[in-house]
């Protein structure tokens, strides 16, 4: 396949190219003479994807890193990056704003384009390493000096098939292919075809090796590339085993494709095939026959790399606990717009549960233990087997009925929750049945609303991204 | 305690005893005068507990047993086993029916009696033991030779108390003690009390070795009771670990009783405490908010003993498939009238599911395992994990619909029924919610009614019998 057409309409323009190094130039120009000025023993870098030439058109997004000697105290080099960052955002009127990664940071968007200033040491090998971004560095070095030229190109195919495959980043959401990744991946295998031919026959637990250090079998993850600037870190360890096998199987079907217009669509926003207005989706859930409950609640303002784990562990353990109680989940899943609300769903098959259940005691060969038991229950024992037994009227008939038992001060603790949670789904939260809440006269009017119902139609056509 | 008054009721009267004796010793003279006139070398002995004093006020089975020698072929006993017992019944004027055991035997009714004419082989020891039966001679021998004359009345006390807690009987249909195991355990702990204050404190699997043989270890039964007639034997082997349990538990509960009128109601039937009609039961089963359905069918002409096993297997065999299938069985059990009818009830608190199910495929990691599954399957495959699976449309959503499903000559494949069930189910089957079939007018008419209801009524209340 001819990939022309592609590159043509993902590699950066040129005038995009010139602006953004325009841009770079002037801002490490600027760093670095008022360091120099200040006195100051420290030299800004261009890094990453803009540094390596492997960003994708209306993606650059351009990261200056300020290295400072190891025998910087850190928090010197904490207080030092951010200052800089703010002075140099100021001459060049941006827009500010502070993040934080393994410290902080400055992100400011300058003439339409974000930048970072990220403060880190310079190190020449992993072992010198201070923070986790100090590692970046290393990376640029390594890409820029092993990428061939024409690579690059291919590095860019992949990146946005990745991207249209929803593999693409390695942020929690996500757990997917980082950028770095994905340029370690061209390097191994030459071409992005060449990469998708070999992958559709990857196992689990491949190993990819650059530098032939040998430490692969040290790691057990689904796929170990082990990085070529550290021999004791795999640059896949954040990958999902769900996004390996959707990257394998979005291979096996691009490359199962004959026709080359569908074989385009891979690198193309899916166009979904099914409507999503929300009578189409109460259709589907109706047809389903199960009890689909919504928890809404209000999020508190954390970064998403915190909110997503924390979301995803407090549904997860709504979801065993509702499991321990009976109830049986078809499927569940979560929703949020990082700002203001998150949405857990949790489909049931198994949603109403008979009145009691039978409660088991001590196995009936001790007398002592039968007539403690028999102290502590009363007199309605009879014996299954060998054990003493109850039967006892259930706590739960329905999964709303513990829901509502356990968002509540005194009985949270049940449940492993998001710590930063807590408090705000506590109070704010709304359980409701889906044809309730899609039919709720506010939701045709609620700003998420859209992104809302796409969430569902992937809910009930799961990995639909994976083919075209 | 005192127990007078209550062997004054169980014992068998003056006249019982002597009818019995002299109608036993009368057969038996009867019988070995034309085994002399037809110059048959066999010997008619009385066995049982008859012999052995020590059956209940009506409860007497004379048992006749005709020794042959050991030199005798199978057929020829059998066969003239069958035909002497014919002769002595027409000489009584008795009503003949023949019944199967380990070999054919014939039961007479006479002068009200019931008598049982069984063939066997003089034994005098285990080893020579050439059919089942042949048994028997050696522990009436044994009984009434090691059993003292004051312990027949223990011996009378517990079976009482076993019939009454629903211990007693070795058949299939209860499981319980047999006749000799309790006389074996009166001369274990020697008196009836004695016997229940050990009981209550008996572990699993506790070996009583009357003749020191040592040979307990090696069985793995609840209750070891080695036989003194055979090393080898353990007379336990057929009692249910749940009629041990009970046994255990009712000897608790009557030992912890100090109200002597209450622990001599352990000596009579139950007086439930309950009403026992059909709106009473009908409401109990409502208040569970279960779901239950019955299965009523038409018994082939078997013995019990062949009966039970058959009906438990296949009652057993559909609970478990039901699970299978996502259903979940608060309770199963069956009824049988053992002449006509028998009905399974099966209760159930997950009795619908939702429409679609995940059917799990092959690891994504072979792609030609991938290929074959979708040749197969069609392409509506997504992967869940490392699993390719496909969302299909539910076989049986409800118990009813598997039900219907498997009780067709087709599919009746599909569960473990017994052999003499097969044809008779599949063709005289009625499945119904028990709300309905209680209700059905011609419930109201049935002959089987009381007792059904009384089973439904032990269904609900479990273990009623253990206590007073």
């Amino acid at each position: 396949m001819n990939y022309k057409t592609i590159l043509n309409e993902i590699q950066p323009t040129t005038k995009e190219k010139e602006q953004i190094h325009t841009l770079s130039n002037n801002l490490i120009k600027y760093l670095n003479r008022i360091l120099k000025e200040q006195n100051i023993n420290a030299e800004a870098l261009l890094v990453g994807s803009v540094a390596k030439n492997t960003f994708l058109r209306g993606k650059s997004d351009i990261d200056i890193f300020i290295n400072f000697p190891l025998s910087t105290p850190m928090d010197q080099l904490k207080e030092l990056g951010l200052k800089l960052g703010y002075q140099c955002s100021e001459e060049f009127n941006g827009k500010a704003e502070e993040h934080y990664a393994s410290h902080p940071y400055l992100t400011s968007c300058i003439d339409g384009y974000d930048i970072d200033f990220v403060p880190c040491y310079k190190i020449k090998s992993a072992k010198q390493l201070k923070s986790a971004v100090d590692r970046t560095l290393l990376h640029t070095k390594y890409i820029t000096s092993h990428l061939k030229e024409e690579q690059k190109s291919e590095v860019l195919l992949l990146k946005k098939f990745m991207s249209e495959i929803k593999t693409y980043g390695s942020e929690f959401k996500v757990g997917g292919f980082a950028g770095y990744l994905c340029e370690l991946l061209i390097l191994k295998y030459g071409t992005f075809e060449k990469l998708l031919e070999n992958a559709q026959n990857w196992n689990y637990g491949i190993i990819i090796d650059l530098e032939d250090y040998g430490t692969g079998k040290n790691f057990n993850d689904p796929l170990i590339t082990i990085d070529p600037t550290d021999e004791n870190r795999n640059v896949g360890a954040a990958l999902r085993l769900e996004k390996m096998v959707d990257f394998i199987i979005a291979s096996r079907n691009f490359l199962d494709e004959t026709n080359n217009d569908k074989k385009s669509d891979y690198f193309k926003p899916l166009n979904k095939k099914q409507k999503i207005s929300t009578s189409e989706i109460l259709k589907k859930f109706k047809d389903r026959e199960t009890h689909t409950l919504l928890l809404k609640f209000e999020i508190p303002e954390i970064p998403p790399d915190s909110l997503h784990p924390q979301l995803n562990k407090t549904m997860e353990s709504i979801t065993e606990k509702l499991e321990t109680k009976d109830f049986s989940i078809f499927k569940s899943d979560y929703w949020t717009d990082e700002n203001k609300l998150a949405i857990f769903i949790f489909e049931l098959n198994v949603y109403k549960q008979s009145k009691y259940i039978i409660h088991e005691g001590p196995k009936i060969w001790s007398k002592k233990s039968c007539d403690n038991f028999k102290n502590y229950r009363g007199d309605k024992l009879y014996s299954i087997d060998d054990l003493l037994v109850l039967t006892k009227e259930r706590k739960f008939k329905t999964p709303e009925s513990y829901i509502n038992y356990i968002l509540t001060n005194e009985n949270i603790h049940n449940i492993k929750i998001g710590k930063n949670l807590k408090d705000l789904i506590i109070a704010t939260y709304d359980l409701d049945l889906i044809e309730n809440f899609l039919s709720n006269k506010n939701f045709e009017n609620y700003s998420f609303k859209k992104d809302f119902l796409n969430f569902l139609d992937d809910f009930i056509y799961p990995k639909q991204y994976v083919k075209r």
